[in-house]
Formats: C-alpha cells, sequence, structure tokens
C-alpha cells in the first residue's frame, strides 16, 4: 500500500490543475477498449486506437469506453478534452489518494473508489484506482490495470440480449456490483485470518506473536478508510435525485448499497473480534507471568530458607555443641523438613485467606 | 456460525441475479404449508404439494404460504415468478449473509430477519434465516429449517375467530414478535453464563479461565450484529408510510419495535458487564502477582543476607580469630536475629514511608 | 435485581396479549385508593374496595385512581376494561421489565418509569415498576409497592386550595418530579460510595479492592440503562404535541426534564470518575509491583555475588594458597565491600543513564 | 467542589417550588446594587437599600440590578414577585447544581451559568452560580460573592458613552464574555499544570505521582460538565430567535459563543493529552520493570550457577579426589569463568534470537 | 507550538474589542503587498507604504492587499478603518488562538485558519495565524510571516491571462488550496515518522522509546484540532450560500473542501496505527517481561535444589556418615543430576498441563 500514499510531496507543490498520476503502476501500459451495443448489437473493440476509441457516438447507441493503466496524461486530457470533463475531475482520476466520491453534474456523473483485493502471500491489500464517468449514452470508466471487466460486460452484453436495451447506469451497476462483490472476498481473507488468529491464540497463547495481529489491523482500517466514505457517497445514488440514474435501476443501485452496508457491518464485527483477541492475549500473557512467578515463589520460599540451614551448620565456628553430638544431624534434617512443609504451608494458606 | 458466514466466494464471482442458496442446511428438504383462513373458516394444508401451494388465491380470503428449507432454488424461482418478486429479493431469501431489512414496494412489503437461539452445551448462537413478504391477501414466509409456526398459527386462528378477520399484517406481526421473543430467551442464555461468570471470578479469580469470557463476547456480538440493523429497519415498520400495514396493526407493531428497543438495552447492558468482568479479571491478575511477589520478596530479603552471613563463617581462612573465641558463634546468631529484623523492618518502613 | 430481570423465559412463550406480572413482589396484596377533587373539596378513600374505585367519574371532578400492587391480574384487566387501556399496555404495566417510555394515543397518555432507590446495607439498587395513564379527568397510576404518594398528593391538594383548580396533568407532574427527585438520592449514595472508594484508594492503595468498584458499576449501569430511555422518552411531554397536557404545565414538564439532564449529566460524570479511579488502582499496582522487585533486585544484587564470594572461600581444596595467609581474610573482606559498593553503584548507574 | 454537590437530599424531601439555596456560601450576607443609565447619564447605587433596589423602573431608562449572595431568600422571593419570575426559576436562582441553561419566556429571557476559577494552592476549581435575566428596560442578575462586575460595568458605561445607548442586552453580553473570558484563564492554569506533570514525567518517570493526574482530571471533568451544556445552551441566544436579543447584538453572542466553542476544543485536547500522559506513565512504568528485572535475572543467571559450583567443592566428602589435586583449584576457577561467559551468552543470545 | 497558545491571561483581562497581538512573531516588521489586475494587466506593488496600499480601488479592477506580520495593531485598525471591517473580527485577526471560522457578512467574507508546517528537526508543528476578508472587488489577507504567496499569485496571474478575469474568490481559493496543499505534507511528515517508528518497533522493541510516539500524538492532536473545525466551517463556502463565491467557483470550493476530508481521514487512520503501535508497544514489553521471567525462573528452579544439596553435604556435623564412604561423592553427584532433569520437567510439565 505504501507506494500508493507516498505522493503527496510531488502533487502538493503545484498549481492547481496541473495533471500528475500519483499512482505506482507507472509501468503499467494505457490500454484502451470500445464497446457499442444497442438492442440489436453488440461492437467490442478491444485494445483499439485513440481515433477508433473517441469516434463520434452514435444517437442510440450506447457506448462504453474503457481505459486501463494512468501512466499516459496526454490521453488523460485528450478525454477530458472531448467529454468535456471538469480539469478538477481528470486529477482526481490520476490521483490514487482520491477518497471515493460520487459528483453529479449537469448533464455527467462521476464516481471514484477502489478495486480491493487482498494478497494472501504478504497478507496485505492491494487497491486500485477506479473512475468511471456516465453521461447521456456514453460511459467512460478507468483503472490502474487491466482486469477482467471488458470479457465480463461484453459477455453478459452478448448472451442476455434484454440487457442492450438498458442504458449505461446498468453498466455502471455492473462494474459497483464487481467491486463490491471482490470486498467479499477481501473480508474472507481477513476472516480467515482471524479465526487462524484466534485458533493459534487459543490452543498456543505462549507462542503467539503479536505482530500479526497488528499488522492486520493495520491493513483492515485501510480498508475501512476506502469503504466508509463510500458508504456515504453511495447513497447519493440511491436517493434518486440523480437524473441520470433510471428510476427503474434504483433498486439496483439499493442492492450495491445494501452489500456495502454489509461490509461496513461485517468489519464492524472484525474490529469487535481484533480486540477481543488482544484483550485474550494481554490477559494470557499476565496468567502466564502469573504462574511462572508463583512457580519462582515456590522453589525460591521452599530453597532459601534450607540453604540458609545447611550454610548455618557449615559454619566453621569451634565452638558449635551440636556440631559434635550425634543427634545433630538427624535434628537438622527434621527442622529442615518442618521449614518446608511450613513454608509450603505458608503459601498456601497465605494465599487461601487473601482470596 | 461458521458454516453459515462462509460462503462469500461462492457468491461474489457470479452474475447479479444468481440464485444461489448460501446457507448451512443444505441437506434440508423443502416443505410447504398452506393456511387459507377468512371470518367463517380456516383451512390448513400441511406437507402440501406445490399445486396446491400456489393455487389461486381467493378474494376475501387471507393466504398464508410458508416455505421450510432454502435448498430447492427452482422452487424459490417459482414462487418468485407467481408472485412478482424481484430477482435481487430472491438472492436476498437464499444468501443467509443478507442483514435484516425493509423493503417496501409498491405491492408488497420485504421482510428479512434471522431467527435465534442459543445452543447451551457449545455456547454458540444458532442463526436462521427468515424472510416474509406480505402483499394484499397473502404472506408467503421462508425459514431454512421447520419449527412451529404452523402450530402456532392455524392453533390462533382456529381458537380466537375474531383474529380471522384481520389481515395478513397480522400474522407478519405474530411472526415477528415469536422471533423478537426468542431473542429475550437468548439474553437470559446471555446473562446466566454470564452471571455464571462473574460468580466463578469474584470467588477463584485464580481459576478463571478469560478464554469463557471472550468466546462469549464473540457470540454476544454475532447477535448484535444482528439486532443492531433490524432495530433500525423495524423502525419502518412503526413508522405509518407503509400501506400495507393497516392504522390499526400499528400499536402491534410498535411493540414489537419496542421490544427490539429493549433487547437493545439489554444488549448493551450485558456489553458493559462483559468490560466490568474484564477489568475486574485484569486488575485481580494484577493483585496476585503482587501479592506473589511480595512474598517472594520477602522470603529472599531475610534469608539471602543470612546466607551470606553463614557462609561467611563457613570460609576456611586459617586466620579468621573470631571462630577461635567462644561468643563467637553466640555472637553470630545474634546477628543474624537482628540481620532478620532489620531487614523485615526495611519492608515495612520502606512501604510505608512510599504511600 | 435479579429477580426482576430473570422471568423473559416465563413470558417469552406465550401467545402476545396474555397478562403475566414478571416482577418480585408477588406476595404484595394489591391496594386501592380513589381521590376526587375539584375546586371546592377533596375526597380521600384510602383502602377503598373496587366498587368504590371504579364509581363513575363525575364531570369537573378530577379522580385519581392509585393501584398499588401488580399481583391480582384481573384487577387490572378491570381497569384495562373499565378504561379502554390497550392490551398491549397492560401487558406493559405488569412487565417489570418494561423499558421507560411515553405513549400518547388519541384520548389517554400512558408513561412508565422506575421507581429507584438504593440500598445501603448491600449497596445494590432497587427498581419498583411505576406505571401512570392520564385522560380527561381521570389519573390511573399502578406502583408495586405502597409508598408514601397518597399522603404526599392528599396533602398538597388539601392544603393548597389552588392546586385543585389544576387538571390531572399537574398530578402526573407531581408524581414524576418525586420519582425523579429520588433519583438524586440514589445518585447521592453512589457520590458517596465513590468518594469513600477515592479515599481508600488514595490512602491505603495496597488495601483496596477492585469489587467494589466492579459492583457498584454494575448498580450504576443498571440505573443508566432506566435513566437514559426515561431522558428521550420525557422529552414527548415537553414537545407539546401532546394534547392532554396543557400550556401551561410545559414549564413543569420542562422543569422535570431538566432534571432528568441533570442526572444524566452527573451519572456521566460519575463514570468518568470511576474510569479514573480504576486507572489509578491499577497504575498503583503497577507501582507497587515496581518498588517491591526494586527491593528484590537490590538485596539479590548485592548479596548473591557476596554470598558467591563467601562459598568460594569455603572451598575444600588443598591448594589455595590465599587460605592460609594471614591478610587474606581481610583482603576478602575488602573486596566484599568493594562488591557491595560497585553493585549498589551499578543499580544506581544503569538507573540514571537510562532514563 | 463537594461542598457545593452536597445537597441532592436536603432538596429532594420537599415539595416542588419550595425556595431553597444549596450552595455553601451560607454566611455570605446579601448585597444589592442598582444602575439606571440611559445615553445622558449613569446613576451607580452601590450597597443599595432593598426600596431603592425596587424602586420603579422609568421608560427610557436602562436598570441593572445586581445581586450579590443568594442566602436571603425572602429577598429572593421578593424579586420574583416584583418582575414576576416563575417560582421555577427561582429554584434554579438557588440552586447551585442546577445545569447552566437559556430559557426564553413570552417576556423575559433567563440565563445560569457558572463562574469558574482555579485554586492554584489547592489544585482545584471553585464554581460560582450565576443567574441573569432579562426583559424590557431591566437586567437583574445573581452572583453567590461579590465579585467585579459593578466596578467594570459601571466604569464601561461611564467612559464609554456610546454604549449607554445599547439596550440591557448588551449588559448581557458583557457579563457572559466575562464569565467565559474566565474560563480561559482557568483552561491555562490547567495548560500549566498539565505542561509541568508532562515535563515532570518525561524527566524523572519514576518519581512521578499518578494521583496529581487523577485529581487533575477530576477537576476537569467537572469543569467540561459546566461546559458542555452550556455550549449546547448558548447556541439559543445565537440563532435569532429571541425577541430581546437585538439584531444588531447577535454578531457579539455569536462572539462568546466562538470563545466557549474554543473552549471546548481546547478541553478536548487536555483530555487527549491527559490519556497520552497516562499511558506513556503506564508504559514507562512497565519499562522500568522490564529493566529492574533485567537486572535482577542478570546476576541470579550468573551468581547461581557460581554460588553452586562453589558450594560443590565446599562439600565434605572425604573422598573428592579433585580436591587434593593442584590443579583442582585453578581448574574449578577456570570453569567458573566459563560459566560465566556462558550464562551471559545464554541470555544475549537467547535474546537475539527471540527478536 | 507553545509560545503561541499561552497568552489566554494577557488578553483576557481586556474589555472586550481592545486590540492585541497574542502570537509568537513579534519582532516580525509588517509588510504590505498590493496587487490590482483586470483582464488586461497585472500591477504588483511588493514592499508598498500605507499610502500606496490603501489607495482607493478602481470599479473593474480587483485588488489583493497582503499584510505580512501582525505586530503593527495601528495599521491593522487602520485596514479596519478603511474597509469596515467589525471590531470583534479585528480581534479575530490578531488573536492566533482564534479556531479557523468562516463568516459571512452582507458584503464581505471573512476566513481564518492555520497555514501548518513540520519542523522535522524538532518534530513539532509550525502554526501561523492567517485571515482572508473577501469583498466587492477587493480580497485582504493576513500572515504572521512573510511567505511566498505574493510570487505565486503574480506569477499565475501574469502567466495566465484568463485567470485575470476571475474574481477575487478565485484568489481566495488559490490561498486556501495552497494552505491545504501544505497540510499533506505535514500528514507526509507524520507518516514517515509513524512509519519509522513502526519499523524500529518491530526490529528492535527492546529500543524502543514511547516517548517518541507521545510526543508525536500530541503535535498530532495540535493539528486535527485545527483541521476537525476547519472541516465543519468549510463547508459553509460550498454550500452556495455565500454571495461573494460565484457559482463557477463552487466546484473549485468543493475541490479544497475534498481535500480537508481527504486531510482529516488520513489522521483518522493515523490515530488507529498510532493505538495499534502502543498495543503492540505494550504486548511487546509483556512479552519481554514474561520471557525475562521465564529465564529467571529456569536459572533458580534448577540452581536453588542443587546449592541446596551441595550446602548441605558441607555441613560440618561429625556424624554424617554419608561423607565418609566411598559412594558418597559419586551418589550426590547423582541426585544433582536427577534433582535438575526433575526441576527441568516440572517447568516442562507444569506448563503443558496449564495451557
Amino acid at each position: 500500500m505504501n507506494q500508493n500514499r507516498k505522493r503527496y510531496a510531488q502533487k502538493t507543490g503545484m498549481a492547481p490543475g496541473t495533471l500528475v498520476y500519483t499512482g505506482g503502476y507507472t509501468e503499467q501500459k494505457t490500454g484502451l477498449t470500445r464497446i457499442d451495443y444497442h438492442a440489436g448489437d453488440v461492437v467490442v473493440k478491444k485494445g483499439a486506437t485513440v481515433e477508433e476509441t473517441f469516434a463520434p457516438l452514435t444517437e442510440g447507441v450506447n457506448t462504453w469506453i474503457h481505459v486501463t493503466g494512468l501512466s499516459d496524461i496526454a490521453l488523460i486530457e485528450e478525454v477530458g478534452a472531448r467529454f468535456g470533463i471538469h480539469r478538477l475531475l481528470l486529477e482526481d482520476i490520476l490521483n490514487v489518494n482520491q477518497q471515493p466520491k460520487v459528483v453529479d453534474q449537469d448533464n455527467s456523473l462521476f464516481v471514484t473508489l477502489k478495486q480491493i483485493s487482498f494478497d494472501q502471500a504478504s497478507n496485505t491489500l492491494r487497491l486500485e484506482h477506479v473512475c468511471v464517468i456516465i453521461g447521456p449514452g456514453y460511459i467512460i470508466s478507468f483503472r490502474e490495470k487491466p482486469g477482467d471487466w471488458v470479457d465480463y460486460i461484453s459477455e453478459r452484453l452478448t448472451s442476455v440480449p434484454r440487457l442492450r436495451t438498458r442504458g449505461t447506469d446498468y453498466l455502471l451497476y455492473l462494474l459497483c456490483d464487481r467491486i463490491v462483490d471482490q470486498y467479499f472476498l477481501v473480508l474472507e481473507s481477513f476472516e480467515n485470518e482471524l479465526d487462524a488468529m484466534e485458533e493459534a491464540l487459543l490452543r498456543h497463547p505462549e507462542k503467539f506473536r503479536a505482530e500479526r495481529l497488528v499488522l492486520l489491523r493495520k491493513e483492515f482500517s485501510g480498508m475501512r478508510r476506502q469503504v466508509a466514505p463510500l458508504n456515504e457517497e453511495f447513497r447519493k445514488l440511491v436517493g434518486g435525485d440523480i437524473s441520470l440514474i433510471q428510476e427503474s435501476m434504483r433498486i439496483y443501485m439499493h442492492d450495491v448499497y445494501d452489500h456495502l452496508l454489509q461490509v461496513t457491518h461485517t468489519m464492524e464485527n472484525f474490529r469487535e473480534t481484533y480486540s477481543s483477541l488482544l484483550d485474550f492475549y494481554v490477559s494470557q500473557n499476565d496468567l502466564r507471568m502469573n504462574q511462572i512467578m508463583k512457580r519462582l515463589t515456590v522453589v525460591a520460599t521452599v530453597f532459601m530458607p534450607l540453604g540458609f540451614i545447611a550454610a548455618f551448620y557449615g559454619m566453621n565456628f569451634s565452638h558449635m555443641p551440636e556440631l559434635k553430638t550425634a543427634w545433630g544431624y538427624p535434628a537438622v534434617i527434621g527442622v529442615m523438613v518442618v521449614t518446608t512443609i511450613g513454608m509450603l504451608g505458608w503459601l498456601k494458606w497465605g494465599r487461601l485467606r487473601k482470596h
């Protein structure tokens, strides 16, 4: 995640409106796809050239332009110029630090959010900046890396003809739904991790490493930081004030919103589990400490007096009459036995009395 | 609970609208019941066939269709087709991860919530996914497992004739009331557990196992996760904007809502009790540690100097004049007594001075 | 408190509308009182019969019916029948687990809250379920136990003639005011307890028992659980939408609401004091532990090396030339003195260097 | 503070409307001041008699009546009677436990808040109950103790003629502004205390006494308890719905409100500092404990094995061949050196391996 | 930061309306700059005299007056008099303790906020008080120290002619944008610090100094204290009710507001990281303590019994028959080996049994 968040400085020095890509996938080449569809047909142009991509729109045909890779700033500016996107929104498209938001403008709707996946190997989140703009008859989407969206959408449009009659707002729904579905997979990874930790902690508390919890929590709050504002913003798409979302699509948007709420509640639950585990870990440490100390105390309480008695009769005074007697040795052994019993009794009795 | 929550992955890969049952009771056969009632009569068909169940509704007769077991997806689709249920709602019926919600549509009202019970043996919650749809003259309910609803409802309709004159919204009330009443039983189980733990902790803090608290809290937050959103959603049924809930039923819905509030407040209270117990547990651990260490310190403080003195006179130097004298031995015993008193005094005095 | 909260199970199995008294004062006989008052006169009938109590109301005369003891369910049903109280409200009257609430209906106003007192001997709260219903010209109140209300109200009506011209809403105010005033006494008990604990903790932290704090907090949160929802509900009586509360009584209701706010803020303050004390207690435990360990470390650090040196020269090797010399003994004493100084210096120096 | 808060009991037993002064300054004699001012003149009567004070108001002249000391209940009742103050407000004037509030009535505006100062010697807050009532052409203020208000106000009215043309709402502003300004001084005292503690804690954590933090927090939350509701209530004076506050005074009231917000934010900040310090204190205790224990462990780990070896060769068996040899003594010294190195190595190596 | 916050006392004693500069840059000489621009031209007068600065405004020309350094109170009063700024606002300009706020008045808009930078050397924040007032055709800004604003603004106006056609609200945007951009740099410093600490903590937990965390948190909450209210206030500039902000500038203001939200969320995230680190630090301390104690316990448990056995046979009783036998010495060695194994086994076995 760090590579994504490290570029404040690069950006902040500049005049407003300067376009800089602040993400980490600077090597990613920009790829273009254009899909035109209407009730009768679907035309998919993968790896389209700039000319093909920006060929004029046709009345009655819905057009999806999909841009993968954000390093080609000139191209982004081109898109902005063609579709009349405000310079500040172009900045948002290139700024991977941009928080999720929904901007409803006169003639277009801008949505930005994050594609999130969980890298099992390193136990870290991968965030990918996504922006979608829809206007009358067109939808433009930006992603940092190529994914399976083109295949997924074109497959659906091809195989289910009735979908072709729907507007570009349905495509917006499909993309958002797909992204939010992905969140559940991330949650499942978190859940598996937490479950594994819980089991490890309950079985071998003495071997448990608190780092694991701390690092997971960090990733976890990285995700919450994305979901919380998205939740807030997505409400706008449900509310019904946005002219570009048709009335009949409202229930679909509500479905995505619903899933977002579910994600939020699940995360809330994980947070509780997290602090439960931490509490438990700390209390187990304390408990183990207690047991270690108890053992030490037992050993010291018994053997220190005994050691003293033995040392006492190891003194070399000429006049120690007990040393000369026959009963001295067995007597001192007796004293030692009594002392042992007495000390153990003290430990036991004292504990009983206090609690 | 785990088996219920583990299926994000299975679902998330699919296109929206794909119907999959995500619950754990996949072995449960689907059972159908249909009750038709009007002022004059009640007709109960348990174990009804598909044809009987979906026989046309009669004007002036209220019909309750009850489906138990969600594994037969074709049947659920059938229901959806007959009663014009939106495909997204059908998904919610089959998705046990769906959060409680109330959806008011033009001509029908959809309510989903969880039946919750507490398994004493394993100290875990059992969640069962429940959905209810009411429309004009009909009410359809879905549960994962058969229960006593059919007996309960038919008994009430049979024995109290005036209830037959009420609409299907009264049946909705009866079902919700029954589910929420169940929550109180779960709360009582929690309360008993917490009380038992509290007593155990106050009596034998040294034997108390923190796992019990942690595990209970987990179940507990599993329940809160269901109740909190239900509370929120149920408010809609009270508000009075829903045309399918008659004015005279409002007070009944308010009664259920009231109980939900009570559940919420009681859970809030348990949460406090929980953290009180944890605080206490931790402080008791600390206290015991303190007492163990105090004891160890007393023993070491007294016997280390004594041991040293004894060892000192156990040295084998030829020229140790004290060893030869007659008063050496009693003198060293005197020194030891003084040392003991001195060390004990130091422990006592030092403590007094500091606090 | 436990006996009051333990009856979920008893109630939850039943059909809605079944009347069961869920409180602990099942032995309490039901007592009836009726007071009729108008500008000219006050008629008090303590220990009235059912007939007297339910004699018809007179136009222009205000009537207060006061029921103490809730075990006679038939009588409660009688009241319900006479005054047209909804069955669900009758349930609330008998259900001591019912949360505080205010229900405004067409022709009547229902208020339920708790009379709270603090039992000094056992340091526990005593909750008593109270319900009040007012309608045009009448007010009916229910309490679990007899108290001083009848004397208090009749004394005020008798001695201050102008009060008789006020409606039954003034009686509602008097009763609520009295109950909330009682809350301050409970707060004072809490405060005294907390102050006593604070003093005990500051003077003899080593003798302080954390149980006291934990148990007090439990009672305390039992009270907050009552006050928080009451606060919320009472706002309705202030708002001015309720027709049965006259405009001129609004300022009185506001006064009670004000006191409730004060109770809430005071409780908030106690909560902070509570956690302050707990923090302090924990930090004191740590501190004492530190001091105990420091002492132990000093003793061990000094005497272990000394003991070793003594034991060293207690070895019985034939060839230990030092043992034979005249300077051996004084030399070893010198070494011991130097060692002692060195070890004490190490303790001191090490501490200085680190901090 | 305690003397102020201890009188719940005294008050709660009584009928509503009974006037009792619940504060601690019962010895304070009541003093009266009357200032009449209009554009042309200012007349100040300090130490006025009752007759002078309550002489009729003159049209076109603004009158300020200032009462210091609240023990003379008859006089307060007199004021109430003359200016038509509701009995419940008179109670509030005398009840020092009354929370800050603003009551807007038909023809008058009632404001109550606390004058707060910080007593450096005892590190405790001093709260003084203040009430102000303004009506058309008059303002009446009540304080528990005489202060510098009369001098301050009369000086300003005398020296700045244009202020005399302003209404009594400007006087209300002056008084509130003065009180809230005082809060900043209290904050500064808190800040100085916290800074001193922070420095003490960073320099000599081992000498730091947690009591200081705990006691300061107590005072601190005593202040927050006053400021939080005042903040809420004062908003009413800013809102513009109050007819007695002229439009042009709104900006002044906003200024006071602004300062209150600043006070609130500063307190929030202090609260964080407080818990930062406590966290740090606890972690320092832990750290010191760690270091103490490490030292103890080093000493014991080295000297226990050495002591054992020495004691071993101090045994008196006849057949211990090593004792007779010439190399025995140097050999055992060698063993001891190796043991020492080994044990130190174990401590070091073990630590490295684990972390 | 301290020098900025220490002047409550100085200010609070005074009558309202008294102008005092409460900041720390009292040595800073006041500098004046005036920029006049219209579509055709930009005139920059750096280091302008008072006369030049306050020369009359020209219709159709926008004028920016920039004041650096706030120690010259007479000059501030002069500005106030010329542009009709309310005395209370003049106070705010001079009071560096003033919280961020936005005041919309009839004919002008007042914005105050803080320029924030992070001093790497001392790890402390530097706050600089900034106020901006815009009215029709003019914008006046106040800063405590000279910065690069004049160069930045004049460069932009000179190089981008179309900007000259924009109103003074665009200049307000430029300044706010620049200040908020600076916040990101501060966040980056915080982030670097936190990352460095995290790494230090994960690598060498035993060397980590908690002071660093505590001090950083202090600075951090100092920043949050500025950003939180600014966030709140800035919303007003976005809302659209302010006549001095043109409709077309709304999207720019929203952009700044957006960045502020991002700052807020990032800070929230840091706060979590902070407490994660603290939790981890504490748990690591506990863990290390556990390991230290375990080691001590092992050493003591093994060597105390051994030491006792050795001392036992060092006793000087005449009648200790074992001492004379040939097998005594090897036998005692055997006993010692068995004891060692036994004690180690006890430690191991006991641990296994408990967990």
